[in-house]
Formats: structure tokens, C-alpha cells, sequence
């Protein structure tokens, strides 16, 4: 648009600005709470944004290529709910708007924005993690035209924009992201830093005082000042629309503004957080020119000033559509493949590329991740796989894999990439390289399916990230290697004692510990199969037996029997890197005359959703006999399937991995009699069975 | 040291060089593992810092003021333990420096550096956060002078040095400290960067390619290059001398290496995580002139160079001493203070501080632990509390707080600070929040409790760092609050539905959820007086009933009877923000004919320390009765304790608190329905009692 209109317009702009900050100040007043200040500070950005830049269609809100938004600084959700029911989206009624805060259990206004409503592109709420999400955005974007754009077809060309708030620019997660998409080169992507200068405990001078421009720009963004936030939609129009047409680099454009204006808490920490009160919110009525006794009042001007957004929203869907029915003439095959990618399928043929069988020898079950899932990598070009810095111990590489990477980028050692590379080098970045693969996932249901790697360790730097994932039932599937002590000299900094805790009790996640090659096919074919939520695959270091009797339906059913008994007296519970050692035990067991059983468990929640039948005849504690697990995690949890566990209740140790195991006493001698002996309690005292043991 | 002297000795410094290196590459040839790469490429910066500019004592690890070394990119740690060994720490002889990867349970030498070792300032692994816990280090020294230097009488001013790799620079938790230090112009802490350009996946710029001398220099730090980082010692050595010497700002030095230098891996990622092979080894032996025969050989003139470095340490030592012995002639009192300190003594009146009674009026937990911990932090200076932005709304300042901020800040809201302020605005900056808080109370033990704040669900951004501080033993108390649904409109990315799961399964931890004032009370007496560990006190958002049976006392045993019943049918078990509701259904219960006691559960480690016999008197489930407990968390581990749950085992849900309990069935209607029908299923199918309920 020219500056001159633009210009023209600001008599315009001066009462949707006044409309749009008095909404606010009423929605939080109704029921007194909320947070009013930031949204109202970014009045003008969201103007600029949304009536003049952003590329989107109200009435067809998931347009394939329609720019995306995320609202990092997610507290400042009525400005995005605001503008969404401004700019026409159909779910967004006056009525629904004015939920925020409200009981309704229904409301589409929750405290943060949430994936689930129109409109929105990811969940946000958890500061920095927009930022990474966004930066996962704007890498979809790079990916799948790099891969299915043609010269004259610019089938997926969208922009990202990301707000954020000044504590988005404190949080690491924000940081490591931030770095990448400046390697990476992701001119597609923009962020409006809302820069206040006020977080919760007041002037942000208290906490952070560095040169936030250079530091953009040595990270390699563009970076553009806009000095009065508050009021110049035309010169933040100007620069949205100069970051759209970046070249070279992400745009970081710095947007100073005044937290909470036209209110007495103006400027303050106080506007964060909490209404105005009545009598403020009628004072900015009254130096409005706005009738201080009517609340929630659009007029028909500013209607009018975003009435033709939907249509012009459907007239770009059109216009899209038609592109790829040519592009579909012109490149029948390739447009074919993009249109499944499109509807989020998967290649029917998956599950045929996974091995029915393996080579009969030890193998670590990271390796056995790699023969289960590189052909499906290989072939299947939904999945983008990445590492945070670990592609030597982790074994997702396939043969002939491109990395993802700026075309221009001539590495030190190793190949250039490209953008439609599917291998992701994260660097030593684990909570951005998960929310960034939420915000590959979130790009379009189930067209880019990620899959991130590192230490299991590690997932607990990615845990906020992990849950969003979780939250948002997004497909990501985490392959986690080096669980449980069996990992040796590391030591306890890197031993995974009590990570399974959380995973396990994260809702919609599946936190799989394979066996052997076998289960690790089933364990690969259920986060594969697992459209609406992420995975954990977990995985050891060091080589494992192959065992005769697992089976990859059985991981599926989150438990199964490895190995039945007549008249057993004991159920001995196998998991993953350690399953071997229940069968070892169980037979030892047998000669010292003890009828043991062997249930094989790598995923509670996968058994959690068996009918009950099938959960008793797995367990069989119904009938009285007792079930030890043996796992070398904190026993938490176990409870519900065990009456006793052989387990660690401290931090690990640095030993070699077999040393480390016998150390905790996980050796076949120290095992037997941990069950000998508990089973020899329990007859002496039944009262034992009341009582969770651990051995 | 003259640049002169340093560079006549050179030559010296050459087979020092030699002789530390081969030692590297014979420690992981001997078990054909381990890092040998990065410590061999830092073999100059570790001459430089231990032979000429750090300030230690080898014969008094624990000399007070002595300067801290931190080793964050702590895979190399065998650069940390072969200087150990030559400057001649006791504890570490050769024979022990050779345990490096043996199986050997006692080893001092594990794969990474652990606390409780001589000479090992604080146990670092995952990446970043040793820059954190230097940063905290840099802090205490800063506090403590300020606190307690006089005129002449400078009693703390030791430097902090902090090795760190190009990981570290990646890892967010570096990035949110490396702002907050030169934030606070740390001018007593030096990052001395490694920069070999290598991680695990080959060469940085596959995954950097920022201009960290500018990022750093925008956040506030001093940056010295050196180019010659493999030899050049008398450079490195004036850099550090010259970063001690710094008045403004904490310092960066860049120093260029090459990873594994004179092996064939030198330069490439092959040099990181790998022996370099029997061969390799002794080729570089013949190179450096040595026999390819011998191992961990040191020479009379290695042993030469650094021979006098324990006297001289001692000598340090003995100076301090003196010096502060005059100081407690000059000032009694605060030298008595001092020493106090310097020995971690609590002041024995600290329980008297905490209020025996509370105003009988509804109060939401995070305000009792204000009332209950604020006279605490008012009085005694051990506590050094903290927020991560979230001041108005954790309720830990109390009246006369002094921020801790370089004495020149002004900030544009609230008053000045100064260095020995003792309360600290983090950022949103969780991670590093309790990062940092692990280096404060690293320092020594028991001189500095750290304190940190924030909502609950943020502890899982801190979750690394509290795992660290689990893994040392240090006292950090965290006061998390906004725990369960009941914080409400937040929505779901806020509510913690599964976090305790993590903080309850991970060792050493306390994680205590009070259930009002009172119980508030003793949550914060638990904290206090666990010195050797880290507490989470959980509390409320809103606002619960002041109960008429809760004892302080019985917080201290983790669980407890709040009300008994003859005959009783069913035990309720009530935690935290709804430990009420326990106790209106088990009223509502009796009308209806049905004896529930009720037990209040405010922390399970500290239960499970009691005796059999409290336990089983407590919840008396060996006598029959069943148990449910009541929370709005993942139910696991509760299996432990209870036989059924009313639980929450989805995400939660932006409502109002009130209406968020309603929505996942926490009414007194609900309750007592689901209680009433467990009870009749218990009767209808006996089975039952094998198999956890989620009512």
C-alpha cells in the first residue's frame, strides 16, 4: 500500500485503534481479570498486521498457504481474539469473544490461545516457545516449497509473523530458536517484538539491559525500529510489508510501545495483569469521545473498515486453488503426491517397509530404531528428522539423506543441504529443536510429520516443549536413546532415573521402551500409526539380546505375556534395555523350583486404553500372584501393575554400562535373590501385600 | 606475570604441553573410550589458568576465597582432573586419574565432573548449565564482598572462570545467563570459550553461524580474542590476568583451538567422543619425541613446572587468614557474622521467626508462605530469594528488601538495588533462575540458601537445573506456585497436571504441597532444615479454608491423620489446595452412613522416611480399609499409598478455579458420588481391590 494512502487513512486508523483498546478494556473489565495491557499496546500492529499484510481468509481459515501468526507473548490473547472476530472469522462472535474469563466450558476464549480454535495456528502461553514454533513454521514453509514449488508455481510461498513480548527475548527456548532460523536463512519468517519495556515485575531494565537490535543482528536477522508503535500503523505497515520481501535474512522488527495506553496503569506493570477497574475503563471512554456507559461498541466505520477481509480472503483461496489445478495439469504426478501431503496422508505402504524380521544378534535398540525407522525416513517424505547434535549416537541417518539447510551454506565438514533436505542438524538446542518441530507439525495436520533425537537425558531440557506437543495432540515423535543406567560412564548427570516419571504421566503421550529389534518395530509402528498425539521412543545404548518370543503386536497392546506359567507364584515385569533380565531371572528362578512368568511392558499407556480382560490376563493379580517389575528408573507409578519392584530410588553412577547395572544390583545373582527373598517376606508377613516394596 | 618471562618459557611450556596431551590420549586409549579431543585442544588455557592465574590452594580444596573453576562443557573433564592431579590436589593420584572409565565404584575420575570430589566446584554434564552455575558462583562473591568487605578488608573477592565449549553457546540456559551477567556487570566472572569449531555432528557451522564476539558484546560483556589457542600460554595468560583486572564487565575470551591437536583426528567431530586408537597414539608420541612405548608419562621438569603451586596455595591461604583475623579485631561482630556464614550456620532462632498461628481466614498457600517464610528472609541472611518475573504474584518480598543490581543501575520503575541486595529479579528466566541459584549455593556449603519463584508449571523450563541441584545435595527452596487446576483461567499450558510426577520420583528432592497456613508452615520447616537438598513448596493460587486439625508437626512426617474414625470405612487421602475437600466429603460421607477418616499427605519422600509402623498406622490399608486419595494431578505413584483416585489424567481447562474443579468433578457432589459408587463396585466385584481406580 502507499504511504500516501496509508496516510490518508490514519483518521480511520485513530478510531479502530480507539474501538479495538476499548474492547479490550471492557472484555477484562466484565469480569474483572485478564491481562488488558499488552493487546492494547499492540493495537497498531495488529492493524497493520491483519487489515493491510497478513495473507488469510477468514471463512476458509485452514487456506493451505495463508500466512501464519503466532502470538508468542500468548497472555495478549484478546488481541488475537479480538482481531480475529473483527476480520470475519465465523466461530468468533461478539457473543463468543466477550467468554474470555468467563465460566463457559465451551468458550473459544480460553487464557491462552489453543490450537483447537479457528483461527489459531498453535498453542501458546509457555514465554519463548512461540518464537521456536514459529521458527518451525517458516521452515514448512521453506521445506515443502523447495520440494513442490516449479518455476510459474509457487505453490507454498506464505509468511510467518510472530509477536512477541519482551519476555519472549528473555527465555532460552526463544534464543536457540533464534539463532537457527538466522543460519537457516528463513527470510519467510518476521517477528513484532512488542517492545514495552514492562514485564510482570515492572520496567524491564530491572532484568535485561543489552543491545537487543545487535544482538539480532548478530544472529543474523534484519532489523527494522519503529519508534512510535502506538499510533503509526503506516509505518508498521511499511516495515511488515519490507520483511515480507526479505531476501536474505528474518526480520526482527522492534516496535516500541506503551503497555496498556489510554489507562491510568499506562506504561506500568500494573496494565499487565489485571482490569482497569470500572471508573478507568469510563475515563478512556470518556477522552475517546465514546459514550462511557456503553461497553463491547464497534461502529459501523470500523466494520466497514474490515468488511471486505473475508472476501478477499476467498477471492486468495481461489486464486490458489487454481494455481495448483494448473500446476496439477502441468506436473501431474508431483501435484498428486503434494495434494496427499496436503491432506496429512501417509503412503499406505508404510508399515511394508519396516523389516519382519532381524539379524539374530545383540543390538542396541537405538541401532534397532535405525533399521525399523530409516527405510520409512527414506521413502516417505512426511517425515523430517532432526538431531540435537547427536547423528552419531542416535542412528537416524539414512543413506543418501540431504540435510536441511540454506542452499548457500558451504559447511566446514560434511555436504551442503538444501531446503528441501529432510535431515535436521538442531545443534546442541533440544527444548527448540522440540517446539520447533511443533511448529513443523502444526503447519498443516499430518504434512510434515517431525521427528526429533537425543539422550533421553536431555528430553527433560525439551520437556516444556514435549508437553505443548502433548497438549496440542500433535505427531512428533521423540527417539530418545541412551535410557536407564546401561548407559554407562556418562554417570548420573546423563542417567535417566526419573524421566520416565514424567513422561509416563503427560497426557496423550506414548513413552515406549522397546526390548529388541522386534518390539522396536512395534514401538515405531505405534508412534507412526499415532496421528494425534507424539511419542516417545526409548532406546538403549548398549547391545540387547534378541529375544525369541517378543512380538511388535504386543507393543502395541502396551503389555503383553512373554512367557506363561502353570500355577506360577510369581509375574516377573520386563521393560525395555532390561526386559532380557526378567526372562533370565524366570529361569533361573525355575531351577530353584519358583514358577515365574514373564510379562513384557514398554508402554503403559498403550495398555491403559486394553479392555479389562485383556489387562487381567496380561497381570493376573487378580488371581494373587505378585508381580515385580524390573526397571532401573524411579519405581514411580509401577505401583498400579507391581507389588514390588526391583528399581532405583537414587541417581545413577559412573560406571561401564554392565558394571553400572551390577552396581545397583541388576545382575542375574542380585536379581533372583531380590525375588526369592520378597516372595519368602510375603509368606511370613501377608500384610506385605498391602504395601508397595521396593527390592 | 611480564609478557617477557612467559615467552622464555616457552620452550617450557611446549613439553608441558606434550607431556598433557599424551596423558589425555593414554587415559581413553587404556579403555579405548571416553573424550580426549576437547581437553587436548584446551591443554594452553589449562596451563595459563593453573599455573599462572588462578588463585587455589591444592593442600585446602576448600580455602574460602579461593577462585572457583567451572568445567561446563563437562565431557572433558579429564582436563579438569589431569590439572588436578598436577598441581597436586592429594586426592587425585595418578593411580586414581587412570580410574577414567574403569569399573572401579570409587573412582574419582567420573565421565563427568562430580561435586563431591576435591577440587570440583560443581557437578556439570548437560550442556549450558555450567555457565548458569558460574554465574551464581560470580553472584556469591559479589553478595558476600558486598555484605561483608571493609575498607582494606576485602574478605571475598575471588574470581569465577568458566571453561565452556560451543555447545554451551548454543544451550538457552547459557543464553539466559550470559544476558543476566552482563546484566549485572559480573566483572569477577570470565567465560573462557573453546573454540574448535566442532560438535558431535561435525563442524559449528553446520548449526552457528552467528557472530558470537558481537552477541556478546551486545549483552553487556568484554571480549578478548586469541588466535594461537594451542600454544600460545603467555597470550592466554594475559587475557586472564586482564579479565581479572576487569572494572565493568564480566569477560569473554575467544580463544581458537583445534580439537584432538597432533592426533589424525584433530580438527573433526571423530576427535570428540572417541579414543583415538592404540596407533594414533603412539604416533603422536613419536612426533612429540617420546617413546611410542611408554604411557602417562610426566616428566621430572612437568613435575618441576608445577611443584611450588600447593606451597604457594598455602601461603594464600595463610594470608587470608591473617587477613581475616585482623578484620575481627577490627570488627567483631561482623567478622563473628562472617565466620558464621563461611562455616553454613543457620542462626539456631530461624523456627522461632515462623508464626505459631495464623488469621482464621480463607488465604491462599502462596500468601501463607509469605507470612510463614518472609520474617525468615527479613532476618537472616543466608536467603537470597528470587523470581523469575513473577514477583507480584509468589508474595516472597518482604518489607526493606534490597534488590541484588550493580549499584549503578537505575531502573525506570522501582528503587535502586545494589550488591548485596538480597532479593533478585531472575527474568523470565526460569532455567537460569535455578541454574544460577545451583552456583549460589555451590559456593560453599550452607553460606547462601538460594530461594526461587515461580508458577509450577514453569519448573518444568527449570527442571534441569533442579535435577542438578537434586543430584549435589543443595539446599535450594523453590516456591512454585499456582499449582493444580485451581489457578484456573490460565488454561491448560498452565495447569501442572503432571509435574509433580516428575518432582515426586526425582531422588533427593522434597516436593511438599500444603494444605493451609499452618501446613504451609511446616512445608517451609522442611525446607529450612533440609540442608543437604532442594524443596519445592507447591502452593495455591486461590484462596482455601484455614483448617482446624492440620499440624505443622505433621507436615514434617509427609503424611498424617486429620481426623480418625471408629469402624472407619474408607480413608480419604487430601492433599494441598484440596485437602478441604477431603474433609467435606468425608462429612458429607457420615451423612450418609458411610465412616471415612481422613489423612492429610503434604509430601511422600518425607513419609516414606518414617517407620513401617507410622506408615502403616497412617493409612491403615493392611487393615482393609481402602483408600482414595484426591487430587487434580496424574494419579501416578499414588498407587503406592491409595486404591483408587480422583484424579485428572487429561490436560485441564481455561475456566475460573472454582469452575475448573466443577468441570473435571471436584465438587462435594461429585466427590462423594464417586467415593459412594467405589465403595459399592469394592463390594460387587472384590477383584476390584487388585486393579487402581481412576474414579
Amino acid at each position: 500500500m502507499a504511504p500516501s494512502l496509508l496516510s490518508r487513512l490514519s483518521q480511520e486508523h485513530d478510531l479502530v485503534l480507539k474501538t479495538f483498546r476499548l474492547l479490550i478494556a471492557d472484555l477484562c473489565q466484565q469480569f474483572n481479570g485478564g491481562h488488558p495491557g499488552g493487546a492494547i499496546g499492540m493495537a497498531a500492529i495488529g492493524i497493520a498486521l491483519w487489515r493491510y499484510v497478513m495473507r488469510y481468509a477468514p471463512h476458509t481459515p485452514s487456506y493451505f498457504n495463508r500466512d501464519r501468526f503466532v502470538l508468542s507473548n500468548g497472555h495478549t490473547c484478546l488481541f488475537q481474539y479480538t482481531f480475529l472476530h473483527l476480520t470475519g472469522y465465523r466461530a468468533m462472535t461478539l457473543d463468543q469473544l466477550k467468554s474470555y474469563h468467563s465460566a463457559r466450558p465451551d468458550a473459544l476464549c480460553p487464557g491462552h490461545p489453543e490450537i483447537e480454535h479457528e483461527g489459531i495456528e498453535v498453542t501458546t502461553g509457555p514465554l519463548g516457545q512461540g518464537v521456536a514454533n514459529a521458527v518451525g513454521l517458516a521452515m514448512a514453509t521453506k521445506h515443502l516449497g523447495a520440494e513442490y514449488n516449479r518455476p510459474g508455481y509457487e505453490v507454498v510461498n506464505n509468511h510467518t509473523w510472530c509477536m512477541i513480548g519482551d519476555a519472549c527475548l528473555q527465555e532460552g527456548v526463544a534464543l536457540e530458536a533464534i539463532s537457527l532460523a538466522g543460519h537457516w536463512k528463513l527470510n519467510n519468517l518476521t517477528i513484532m517484538y512488542d517492545n514495552n519495556q514492562i514485564t510482570c515485575d515492572g520496567s524491564v531494565d530491572m532484568t535485561n539491559t543489552e543491545d537487543v537490535n545487535a544482538k539480532m543482528r548478530a544472529c543474523g536477522w534484519d532489523v527494522i525500529d519503529i519508534e512510535d508503535g502506538c499510533f503509526d500503523v503506516a509505518g508498521i505497515t511499511q516495515a511488515l510489508e519490507k520483511a515480507r520481501k526479505s531476501t536474505e535474512k528474518p526480520t526482527f522488527i522492534n516496535v516500541r510501545t506503551i503497555i496498556g495506553l489510554g489507562s491510568k496503569a499506562a506504561g506500568s506493570a500494573v496494565a499487565h495483569g489485571a482490569a482497569f477497574g470500572a471508573e478507568d475503563v469510563k475515563n478512556m471512554k470518556r477522552a475517546y469521545g465514546f459514550d462511557p456507559d456503553q461497553s463491547f461498541v464497534i461502529g459501523d466505520e470500523v466494520r466497514e473498515f474490515f468488511r471486505d477481509i473475508p472476501e478477499r480472503g476467498e477471492a486468495r483461496v481461489r486464486e490458489w486453488e487454481a494455481l495448483v489445478d494448473r500446476y496439477a495439469a502441468q506436473y501431474p504426478e508431483l501435484a498428486a503426491e503434494f495434494r496427499s501431503r496436503v491432506r496429512g496422508e501417509l503412503p499406505s505402504n508404510w508399515r511394508d517397509l519396516i523389516p519382519t524380521s532381524f539379524p539374530d544378534k545383540s543390538t542396541a535398540t537405538r541401532a534397532s530404531s535405525g533399521l525399523v525407522f530409516n527405510p520409512i525416513a527414506k521413502e516417505i517424505k512426511s517425515f523430517v528428522v532432526g538431531t540435537a547434535d547427536l547423528a552419531p549416537s542416535v542412528n537416524m541417518t539414512w543413506p543418501g539423506k540431504v540435510d536441511f539447510q540454506h542452499p548457500s551454506l558451504k559447511p566446514t565438514s560434511g555436504p551442503r543441504g538444501a531446503y528441501n533436505g529432510r535431515f535436521v542438524h538442531y545443534g546442541v538446542r533440544e527444548h527448540a529443536m522440540a517446539s520447533i518441530s511443533n511448529g513443523l507439525a502444526a503447519f498443516n495436520h499430518g504434512t510434515i510429520i517431525p521427528v526429533t533425537s537425543s539422550f533421553f537425558m536431555f528430553y527433560l531440557y525439551a520437556a516444556p516443549a514435549v508437553r505443548m506437543g502433548a497438549l496440542q495432540r500433535l505427531q512428533c515423535i521423540h527417539h530418545a536413546t541412551h535410557d536407564s543406567i546401561g548407559m554407562g560412564e556418562d554417570g548420573p548427570t546423563h542417567q535417566p532415573i526419573e524421566i520416565a516419571a514424567l513422561y509416563r504421566a503427560m497426557p496423550n503421550l506414548l513413552y515406549i521402551r522397546p526390548g529388541d529389534s522386534e518390539e522396536t518395530a512395534g514401538a515405531w509402528t505405534a508412534a507412526v500409526q499415532e496421528r494425534e498425539g507424539p511419542t516417545i521412543v526409548s532406546t538403549s545404548r548398549h547391545a540387547v539380546l534378541q529375544l525369541k518370543t517378543t512380538r511388535r503386536e504386543g507393543v502395541l497392546r502396551g503389555a503383553y505375556v512373554l512367557q506363561e506359567a502353570e500355577d506360577a507364584q510369581v509375574t516377573l515385569i520386563g521393560v525395555g534395555a532390561e526386559l532380557s533380565f526378567a526372562l533370565d531371572v524366570a529361569r533361573e528362578l525355575g531351577g530353584r523350583g519358583v514358577r515365574a512368568r514373564v510379562v513384557s511392558f514398554p508402554c503403559w499407556r498403550l495398555f491403559e486404553r486394553q479392555e479389562r480382560g485383556y489387562k487381567r490376563e496380561v497381570l493376573r493379580r487378580h488371581e494373587g500372584i505378585p508381580a515385580v517389575v524390573i526397571e532401573p528408573y524411579a519405581p514411580n507409578g509401577w505401583e498400579r501393575y507391581a507389588d514390588a519392584a526391583v528399581c532405583v530410588t537414587t541417581f545413577g553412577h559412573s560406571l561401564p554400562g554392565k558394571a553400572a547395572y551390577e552396581f545397583f544390583g541388576f545382575d542375574l545373582d542380585s536379581l533372583t535373590g531380590k525375588v526369592v527373598k520378597y516372595l519368602g517376606d510375603l509368606e511370613e508377613d501377608g500384610l506385605l501385600r498391602h504395601e508397595f516394596m521396593q527390592l
